[in-house]
């Protein structure tokens, strides 16, 4: 099925209405509509072709916006890219998906420079540096424009249980039926505007600008999370909607002394796991609303969401699955067992992963691998991510993919990653190591070792040697056992 | 593509919320999902298979919206009958669909007696008369029921150009994709209540009870529009949306003489022709945010909207096409040209019309026949209405059809009908009546004959009698010079 282009008919419905604001300047749709189109032109001209993968290494600005957008203008599928990762990381995920050209702003041009791809700077891609006020594009060359739902759209990279990172795709139908089932469940109002301070590499950063086209709604930007800047725009900007992850919430409240949190702010859509009591008590106390949810990268952001006026009635609930997202759980209503999620937001696959594919997707329904039940109302509740996923300031960090790096230490045997609870980031990867025999492996040898092929919140927070490590009959490494050795 | 059943996930999501306000009457989600499962079990019971038609002769009320829910979960496809039509007519309709059984409300009992079909008393289908307050159905069982998207869940008969009626197929795909593009144009409020007051059997009236399901949002329903009855719900249960046709709008600001029309009242949904300007100046005066709409049954109710906004600087306008509904008009910008409109919320074709649904249906284009033109910003400006369409007080009435009823007497040899501007009525029908040779037809008779065959708002306002009508050289009536002759 085939849409008009959104951003493009919001372009001619309302040309002057903010789009995106960010860093004092504000870009109108029209603005941020041209932008696109400059974006999609100059990468036809650079050899881009329908179906290519297109790598962005940026920082979050509304150049961002504008290739996101310029997306299905050129066919291409967008390959977003975690800045945080070491460059072996990097070079390994553009091995993965061959990207026609690399796109990166120019924060990291020294580290592009070693990367074995063809590349060009954000900034010489034809769009202005300020927003332009020009007339907007004529509505009835933009009403043209089509986007075909069913053609891939991005492509997120996702660590697995293997350690081996995976490229979920999703489509540009799976971003509108997130959008619209996000919209169904939290309402659309005149005046909202969503904030994002989440990196825009992640879905959850994403999918906040693919609402602001889809509803013709304003998203106030920022580069990084910054809590005096986000109160800021509370205030200034008239901000009504956040997303944001527990550790960013509590920093928030924790600079919020003088209590300046405007009531405007009709909801805080709370992402990353399950956030502690104090927190919500602490953010009830302000009557601040905020809305437990769970998603991630093959379900285009969000799968279900607590109502803000369940948030204390339903403590650590992720709450019902969105409409139109089906949820089940295999075990009776009560029992814990693996969350299968079945919907037009969930990932056609993984990129050049039929294997991996096959065994997520059965029958329609995603096996998320996270473990959880549900309640006799029906409100979901998360007993354990998947493949024990530690989840540390809104990252995911997959222990095998941490284990990997350290058993390519020469001196390492045997490797065993975990969460432990950290009051700031939620959890922190802990590992415990066994040393190959005749060495004697140095902490710190270990940890720039990791250093060296790890993004930096992967990195173990410490390092324990043991003379070995708990193990099933089978040898399968037994983390609930690792985790009691805390 | 399947989909959750919308009103089980509602019920499930929240059991307690109104769903429905009627006659100081209060249904809650979980209620009227009850009411739809009893309906739904009744029918299976009476020998309703998938695909069967099911007609549905009856005034507004709690139950009508019942039933048009327990829909898709009979798989039955719902015909809801124009209540105002002659009992000819009503037969005509029936022998085309071929309905498996024709519920009634008991004002429509002795008419159905004379039917040639099977019925039954809509207070025989197991609804509790009033709202039962149970604790809902258990939301695992909700959330196995599927909407396929695809499947014909209404059909609703349109007059056509010949004078036959055909019965528009709309799937429940077509009714979702309406619901979620009037969201995306008017937004969603927690507040919100929308007031239904168009008789339910029009697509005006039954998008709003689809709407009320699909955003989880309190539908008060009144079984006929009595602008005190309005007054008096828009303050004391405040509604915020309503959707009226002009005569309506113009009856509530006369009986408005107090001046109570509440600020909570965020759009007036004004469709069924375009609104005289005097009336939008009152709006304006009264800050009455009015949206005019430009629709029909074929696309599940709004094409194309005005936002209040611009209501006075593009009077006469119905606006810009919702997303994801496209527009074009066959002719440069500036000039007129037949209005094509091609989305997810177009009708798949007429019940059993394959050359009608050819001929309306080319590449996904429904040709609507309705002549307008779009000007430099792209708003669309409607010109005619298909095939001379008389639109009075939001019913329409096709010439074709009163033309043929006066055919049928035995003293009349040509006829032509034409809508003559109204005050209240926005148009009314007048007939131009040329004698057959040798008889001296009477207007009385003509009337009284035309009576037995017509619903009482075609009949025509006027006769005259002529020595000829104005026809093209082939033979075709000229109805532009008809007009003249008013």
């Amino acid at each position: 099925m085939h849409l008009p282009d959104w951003l493009a008919r919001r372009a001619a419905l309302h040309p002057e209405r903010p789009a995106l604001i960010c860093a004092g300047q504000t870009w109108s749709f029209a603005s941020l509509h041209r932008d696109a189109d400059l974006v999609a032109l100059c990468l036809r001209e650079l050899g881009v072709q329908p179906g290519d993968r297109v790598a962005l290494l940026a920082r979050n600005s509304p150049g961002y916006a504008a290739i996101l957008h310029a997306t299905p203008r050129c066919g291409m599928v967008l390959v977003p890219l975690n800045t945080r990762l070491s460059e072996q990381e990097l070079a390994w995920q553009l091995a993965d998906c061959r990207p026609r050209l690399l796109i990166y702003d120019e924060a990291y041009a020294a580290q592009v420079a070693s990367l074995p791809v063809r590349s060009v700077a954000l900034e010489n891609l034809g769009m202005a540096r300020s927003p332009t006020f020009d007339s907007p594009t004529s509505p009835t060359s933009s009403s043209d424009q089509q986007i075909d739902l069913a053609a891939p759209h991005t492509l997120i990279y996702t660590s697995g249980t293997t350690g081996q990172p995976k490229g979920a795709l999703l489509t540009a139908g799976n971003h509108w039926w997130s959008a619209t089932a996000s919209m169904l469940n939290l309402g659309l109002n005149e005046a909202d505007r969503w904030l994002a301070v989440l990196p825009l590499f992640h879905v959850g950063g994403l999918s906040i600008l693919m609402r602001g086209a889809i509803y013709g709604m304003p998203v106030v930007l920022h580069e990084r999370f910054e809590p005096t800047a986000v109160l800021q725009a509370l205030v200034e900007e008239r901000v009504t909607l956040v997303s944001l992850v527990a550790v960013m919430l509590q920093r928030l409240l924790d600079h919020d002394q003088a209590g300046v949190l405007p009531a405007s702010l009709r909801c805080v859509l709370l992402g990353g796991g399950p956030a502690p009591r104090p927190l919500l008590e602490a953010c009830a106390a302000r009557d601040l609303p905020v809305a437990q949810t769970y998603g991630m990268t093959e379900t285009a952001s969000q799968v279900a969401t607590l109502a803000p006026a369940d948030a204390l009635r339903k403590l650590g609930s992720a709450g019902q699955p969105l409409l139109p997202m089906e949820l089940r759980v295999e075990a009776p209503t009560g029992e814990v067992g693996e969350i299968c999620v079945r919907g037009p937001m969930v990932t056609p696959g993984y990129y050049n992963r039929p294997e991996a594919t096959a065994k997520a997707l059965r029958d329609g329904w995603l096996h998320t691998g996270d473990l959880g039940y549900l309640d006799e109302e029906g409100y979901l509740y998360i007993v354990d991510r998947r493949s024990d996923l530690i989840i540390s300031g809104g990252e995911n960090i997959y222990p095998a993919e941490v284990e990997a790096a350290l058993l390519a230490h020469p001196a390492v045997a045997e490797a065993g990653v975990v969460g432990m609870p950290d009051a700031t980031w939620g959890e922190v990867p802990v590992a415990f190591v066994v040393a190959r025999e005749g060495s004697t492996p140095e902490v710190n040898a270990l940890l720039e070792h990791c250093r060296a092929s790890l993004a930096g919140y992967k990195i173990p927070r410490r390092i324990t040697l043991v003379n070995e490590l708990p193990r099933t009959a089978a040898g399968k490494l037994r983390r609930n056992l690792l985790r009691t050795m805390l």
